[in-house]
């Protein structure tokens, strides 16, 4: 079983489960051989099957999708339900492959599905308004606006909100059995939280509880919701939310065990980078803090996860930020500056994703990476400013999108003096090749054009790992070539710099990019630790499971480059 | 039991076994992730293990060897006697992946063994000769001869003659138990046939037989050998070889089916090409040819493995030759310049096997491919000049160091308008990271320095593929990166070009290099009939299994680019 969904008024069951296929064996040829390029093992073949269950128990296959279908091989359920059909989104893959992201309905009386949407552009999942149009969040900044188009192409604004809707991190969106009012998931841009937005045809009203509200689900007439409460301090509890006059009850906690820590203090913070893109973020700070003590600090990003949730590990990582704040280091949870707020932001986003005109290598390179680490590295130069940090002794974390911000940080300037980088390695050139349209876009070339080699000199981290000199450690779930390539390069520059793969379940298997594996999760932090503690603070801890590496540490330092001294 | 080996006594035995090593799931870093970089299943853990079976029938363990020592893993068993220890070879590689041959000496009377030689260089296994020194043939084509090397350094010529000794396709080489006679294999040099070298103090006596003397073993004395027999058109046979009078006898047929069939002509010939190098093969003729008509014609090469063996999987792989010249093609099974008879390439050889000065680029690509790929279609040119082959209707074929000179040919010229190329992809930069002392030796640099990059762009098959026009078929045993890239980047600039992976065993395993199932090995060389007589003749088989890839190829030939017409 993969994901599930209830008809609001909980007589249909939409189900998706996975199929294994097995593995023929015979000659491959072309595209089949193509794909291959780059991956250690073949792509999985299971399909997926998507089932109704109608009100008398009956149950239908509605369709049967392959596994070059992300959409629904990854699914999490979300489909909308009108009185006939029930509308769900495939996702479709060309020759090129380009992918497709068309919406379907399964008519209940015609017992059949047709393709009522299709595009390439990335949308947020529709949702229905009151006026029976599609939701929507629209417009930058201060000039965002809900808003709903019809099926005739007119649209009707609720007018300006400080706020987006229709993220995946709560629910998607509802619609009132009576077509009159539509829930959906509102999340705040300054202090980033996920509330309740309730819109009918007099307008939308924000309900708001401590913290964010997460994972909500409704009865069928959508007067009450049941949530996680939850926030940076909030360990999660379930709530209840009375949807007309928006107050929130708690009716237990989740983890009484968390309840008992005195929590550490977080406070909401936003800086303005040198290149005048504001970013949000949180100051965790050392339990015992003392005002006019300098303290070291470690920057942790992923895109725009730090919001108000618990020990996100989406946002988090295997990068214990409450254990660092314990152990004495100021831990700066920082996002990046959001396309939401900045049309030159979403030009280069949209560019980026094959969805816009491309700009310029150089502003590209500018939008979508310099800026982050300019934050980065603003808001640590500011607190250091305030007295707060010591400039001298600061790291960087992230994975993923993360990751490509901590290495452009670290091959850019020398602020950060370790770096951890989790499972990256977008932007080197030997990844080119499995996605050359991004890349293209991006670097305007492959890295073998002549032409567009400058620019992978300008901006991939391999190749300009001699103007590191910062710790790089690389914890990876599988070994991506390209995160060897950075590996590489850094120890042939005399970089201090560390690769450790993490082991799958078995032979067969990988660990996965958000590690799943709980042997893994421990030692990475462990190990996470050891490396900052080692590189920022000069500590050792006999304790520490990887005590033993402290010798190679000590040769790499003893061996640090001239230029680095 | 990887191999074993007699002393020439017949009293001891020396086997080496291989043993599954499990693979441990924990945590890698640094050289073991990195060594992981481009690989699709992780190395093979197998150890080697090194026995000695004593006279009165004791084994002992004498070695236990890692599977980093790939001479070990993959041994044929060649040792050396003397009196009192067996000689054996192993490799060692250092942190930097430098494989050093160390020749081990295993005492029986003490029970041990040491290291009685080390050297970097590529070293053809050392044969013991009458003088007690080691035996080798040394010097350039004319001024070619055999000579022993003292323990003093001291070198004794036993003359100059037309054949090197020390292939490893027939026997190593053995001395007598008195000491006073070697018998060494030896290969003639112009029609490349081997045979053996009886070497006394008096001098040295070659017995030919007809054909190849191969896979020989002697009786302790070695008074009488064991060989088979075989040539071009001559089916393996048993023989016996006396000594003494140079007497070959036949014993039995190997294969009395294939002495049913009557031969193909088959003629031996040598050609010189516009760089002055001279190369040898053979020219394969179709059954009923006539003189007068041009026949299509299709080269096959793979370094120097064309000689008087009986379609040697070596040389043909899955180029189906006689299968070919009885369907009415010449096939010319072409050798490379041989870097015995010339200094150039003999320097050029060292230099990109790292074991001599680098030379310029332009100088090794000339050296090592240009000149190859200049061989063969010199040799088209003459035969097409003589009336015998039609210059429109040539192909090339070529595996593993083959594949690099029809990917090279292909991208250089318009000479070959169809090609197979089997399981290569060296010279692609994509594989440059992987091995990268060897690339910086041949194009001064890695693919992503700008000073080297112009080297690339003048020799790598994927960089050139704009330059190509004939219709170029990969058949692979993994989906390397490499191939794929070669591939795609065909297709990119309208080249007919396909692509096929033959399956391993089992989802777990890949072909090998050299096929080894029967059924690919079948498919591969239908599927090399059918894309010559395609490519070639225009000629369709509705029977063939390929049949259903018409389609394809039609499309590919109809949307040829202007430039090819």
């Amino acid at each position: 079983m993969r994901a599930y969904n209830w008809s609001p008024d909980g007589r249909r069951l939409f189900f998706i489960t996975l199929d294994s296929a097995s593995d023929e064996r015979q000659i491959l040829i072309d595209e089949k051989v193509s794909e291959q390029r780059g991956l250690r093992r073949r792509l999985g073949q299971a399909t997926a099957s998507l089932y109704l269950r109608a009100p008398d128990g009956k149950v239908t296959l509605i369709a049967r999708r392959p596994r070059s279908d992300r959409s629904t091989i990854a699914s999490k359920g979300d489909v909308i339900w009108t009185g006939e059909e029930v509308q769900y989104p495939v996702m479709e893959v060309d020759r090129e492959g380009i992918e497709r992201r068309v919406t379907m309905a399964w008519s209940f009386v015609e017992g059949r599905a047709r393709a009522i949407a299709s595009t390439r552009d990335y949308v947020y999942w529709q949702m229905k308004g009151p006026r029976g149009g599609q939701l929507a969040s629209d417009g930058l900044g201060d000039t965002r606006e809900i808003v709903e188009i019809g099926e005739d192409g007119r649209r009707h604004s609720y007018g300006r909100f400080p706020f987006s809707i229709g993220h995946g991190a709560a629910f998607g969106g509802l619609w009132a059995p009576d077509g009159n009012q539509t829930v959906v998931n509102i999340r705040a841009l300054d202090d980033p939280r996920f509330g309740i937005g309730v819109i009918d045809r007099r307008g939308v009203r924000p309900i708001w509880g401590d913290g964010s509200l997460t994972k909500c689900d409704f009865n069928p007439t959508l007067a009450i919701a049941a949530c996680l409460a939850e926030g940076q301090t909030l360990p999660p509890s379930l709530v209840t939310v009375d949807i007309a006059s928006g107050r929130v009850r708690t009716v237990a906690s989740v983890s009484p065990e968390h309840d008992k820590i005195a929590p550490l203090q977080v406070t909401p913070r936003s800086w303005t980078n040198r290149y005048g893109h504001k970013v949000t973020g949180y100051v965790v700070w050392p339990r015992d803090y003392v005002k006019g003590q300098r303290y070291p600090a470690i920057v942790v990003n992923h895109g725009n996860d730090a919001d108000q949730r618990f020990a996100l590990q989406d946002n988090q990582w295997e990068y214990p930020v409450q254990t660092l704040a314990e152990r004495g280091y100021v831990v700066l949870l920082i996002n990046e500056a959001s396309s939401r707020l900045n049309a030159d932001l979403r030009a280069a986003e949209q560019a980026w994703g094959l969805q816009g005109t491309t700009l310029p290598p150089e502003r590209m390179r500018e939008l979508l990476w310099l800026t982050g680490a300019a934050s980065f590295e603003d808001a640590v130069f500011e607190l250091a400013d305030e007295g707060i940090i010591d400039r001298e002794r600061v790291g960087i974390a992230g994975y993923s999108r993360g990751s490509q911000l901590v290495n452009v940080a670290m091959t850019q300037s020398h602020v950060f003096r370790a770096a951890s980088s989790g499972d990256g390695g977008f932007l080197e050139p030997a990844m080119a090749a499995d996605m050359p349209d991004y890349y293209v876009a991006i670097f305007a070339g492959l890295p073998y054009d002549p032409k567009a080699l400058p620019n992978y000199l300008a901006l991939s981290p391999s190749l300009r790992a001699s103007k590191a000199c910062g710790a790089i450690l690389q914890q990876i779930a599988a070994p991506h070539v390209a995160s060897i390539d950075f590996y590489r390069a850094l120890r042939k520059a005399g970089v201090p710099a560390q690769i450790s793969l993490f082991p799958g379940e078995g032979a067969a298997s990988d660990e996965t990019h958000v590690f799943h594996i709980p042997s893994n999760r421990m030692a990475a932090m462990e190990e996470n630790i050891a490396w900052f503690d080692y590189w920022l603070l000069g500590k050792r801890d006999r304790e520490s499971p990887f005590a033993e590496r402290y010798a190679r540490w000590d040769a790499m330092a003893a061996a640090l480059p001239n230029r680095c001294r």
